[in-house]
């Protein structure tokens, strides 16, 4: 018998968990190029391969794939009103949250930027006054059509402002205005709206448990509400952004008077299964904003608003892959003050730190208040740009220039983690005791 | 007595020894730039400020500075023949190379760039056959006039490709074609020169040592000589190139016809003194190429070629510097494969690898061929650009930008400095001694 045993040989182990970089990579396509960049410095590393998902642009496919499911084409509504090819997934059986809900049928995941996204807006029709959520509920239904009681409704990356009025309508219910005709679609038009006609809805919603995927941190009204802090990227000026404002605390007000408990109590409505007890704060309620204010109108309807990462990363044993990591990378498209508002690297970051992991970042663009981001637990970060160049050549070349910053990046750790100090000179002599080790190595403030 | 001293409490020591960056940043201002980055994550740094110089922009005025002299203003004739605002500086008492010269008067620095450098040709009027070095003789004749009898001649950032024969000339040279006239200025009409008469040239070169700070990578003649390396940056194109290419290999012949020893047997000219005994291969020699061939016309006149940085640096006591830095950041405006052939990263990591420091580079531009520094000495690289960005906005932020990404390599060498290694599962359970160390520190590759 031998005496003593080899421990196995020390080897590096990253996490590699990017969010994908906007109009440029996938999460997956991101990892993959971050771990050919750190394997040109430590070709033996361990790899653990993280692609994130956030809801948005990719989720649909990520999680059908992550779980051996499936995704569904067919065609809905686009934002603008026009007809757009578009898919929902059914989870498989990797979905661990789907055997919870016993014989209920699949899991759906309805992507609502594969509907409703910002990049289904033509940049000439950038009006988030008229966009439309009604193919998002046409997505529900299908889904609901293929079987699914369980339905995860993904938010991000949205071109729409409307408040889920028109997933509403796709639904069933009835929009009047004060001459009780049905409104038009966009959230524009909800500054006239009168009261809403719930007796259409789908049936089949009260027995579906639908779960948001959304960014707590986006809420539907006030200053911070989707109108200002989305209206311009989606397009509208500085009277748009206010009269969408507006528009939309109408709209909550005519939420609350149709479907809140004591709304219901005079005429009961189809909610989806699982509603918990408490009306929510639909103007102000974590995720009541996300994707234009799509959060509230399904929440209304009895969907519970979710932190995205806590419905989507369930199934990655996200936590425990972090802790066995000697340094965490991630990355996303931009880093700014958004980023520790929900945004993948931040959750990362969370993440990595219940376990003391060390904690590195990529970006394409590090934009105002970066800073920020330490506070989140991201111990440093950097851009990727090895040049000047335009944006569009940056979002070309993005898998290039990530494998290249995360292969610099690491050699800089490294760096750090073979310095050797210099011992200093010491000060005039004085005494000390004999037991006391010198300080000839400096530690990090 | 003391039994012990307590050394001092230990501090971060960094040696910042960066290049200008072109168009942006002075050595100066590069090196005022990352000190500030580094200070934001370590506020009781020890840092060593070293603003590098490398012969060309803005050499004169520093070794000025560094030396307590002075810059003399004055005119002279410009690349394209028009009159320049331009100077020379004499050096101080802190020229510690000066004091080796006895009696001789103050040593003068001539910067080529002043005069003759890229930066004074119109992009209009960028053709390397015509431009001329005549002001640069000029500038040799104006120290001469000041009492200078010891030249430092700067090479770098050239416009010309004369082989230095318009310098040649402003020295009093004849350059005479086939019918006994006087030649034009420029390289190209080098083609047609028939010899040089010397008679004219300054009787005082011969009681002036004149040493020629340039890249010895440099050759004049060759695959890799100047008109073929540098002729398209300064404007040639192909045929324009073939075409200067053998107006210079011209160029060589006549001059060793006019200037070899022996050539010079049958008629002495006033050479420079401290002329080194052995003639030069003017065509392939170490920086005959500096400057468009400068290097050349004047190592005919006797003056020495010497690798620019053991001329420029030796007043720094630049190694000693670099061996008490914990980490040694150096800086230029790109980082490619002309990195290792001579430019101050390189230098400043083949300096710092004397004392076994760790070197990690900043550049603006991350160029073909970077990952050759690491050869070099480098052993950290990473750009400077936070965003995409026009080359005429990164020159603009220059100094925000390279504070920021000195800010952030830093975090990550730290990172790296701090890094705890998570312990590796062992293998199949065997016995093992209870005094064994289990490795649960792993190190680098």
């Amino acid at each position: 018998m031998p005496a003593t045993s080899v421990p196995a040989p020390s080897r590096y182990r990253f996490a590699v968990a990017p969010s994908g970089f906007k109009e440029s990579l996938s999460a997956l396509e991101a990892a993959e190029a971050i771990a050919e960049g750190l394997l040109r410095v430590v070709p033996d590393a361990e790899i653990d391969l993280m692609p994130l998902v956030d809801g948005g642009e990719g989720t649909a496919e990520a999680l059908a794939s992550a779980t051996g499911g499936s995704l569904v084409r067919t065609t809905a509504t686009g934002p603008v009103g026009e007809p757009v090819a578009t898919h929902f997934a059914l989870l498989g059986h990797g979905d661990g949250a789907a055997r919870q809900t016993g014989g209920r049928g699949p899991t759906a995941v309805v992507e609502m930027a594969a509907v409703a996204g910002l990049s289904l807006v033509p940049p000439n029709r950038r009006d988030p006054g008229v966009t439309t959520t009604y193919g998002v509920g046409e997505l529900i239904r299908a889904a609901l059509d293929a079987g699914a009681r369980r339905i995860l409704v993904g938010c991000g990356d949205s071109g729409t402002s409307d408040g889920g009025a028109g997933a509403l309508q796709a639904l069933g219910a009835r929009l009047v205005d004060g001459s009780g005709r049905e409104l038009p679609r966009g959230g524009a038009a909800l500054a006239r709206l009168d009261h809403i006609d719930p007796a259409g809805l789908d049936p089949r919603l009260a027995g579906t448990e639908i779960l948001v995927a959304c960014n707590p941190f986006n809420v539907l009204c006030g200053p911070r509400g989707v109108a200002r802090v989305f209206g311009p990227q989606k397009g509208a000026g500085p009277e748009r952004v206010e009269e969408l404002a507006a528009a939309l605390d109408r709209w909550a007000d005519v939420l609350d008077a149709a479907f809140s408990p004591s709304a219901a109590a005079d005429a009961p409505v189809p909610g989806p299964a699982g509603s918990p007890g408490a009306w929510p704060d639909l103007r102000h309620g974590p995720g009541t904003g996300a994707s234009g204010g799509l959060g509230a109108g399904l929440a209304a309807l009895g969907a519970r608003l979710m932190p995205r990462f806590d419905v989507l990363l369930d199934h990655l044993d996200l936590d425990a892959r972090l802790a066995r990591a000697d340094l965490v990378v991630t990355a996303e498209g931009a880093l700014d003050r958004q980023t520790p508002r929900g945004k993948v690297p931040a959750e990362v970051a969370r993440r990595a730190k219940l376990s003391g992991r060390p904690v590195l970042a990529l970006a394409g663009t590090i934009g105002d208040g970066a800073e920020e981001v330490r506070g989140a637990g991201i111990d440093a970060y950097g851009g990727i740009l090895p040049a000047p160049v335009a944006l569009a050549e940056a979002l070309l070349r993005g898998r290039e220039f990530l494998a290249d910053a995360a292969e610099g990046a690491l050699r800089m750790v490294l760096l750090g983690s073979r310095m050797t100090f210099v011992p200093k000179a010491p000060p005039a002599p004085a005494l000390r005791p004999a037991s006391e080790t010198p300080a000839t190595t400096a530690t990090g403030p």
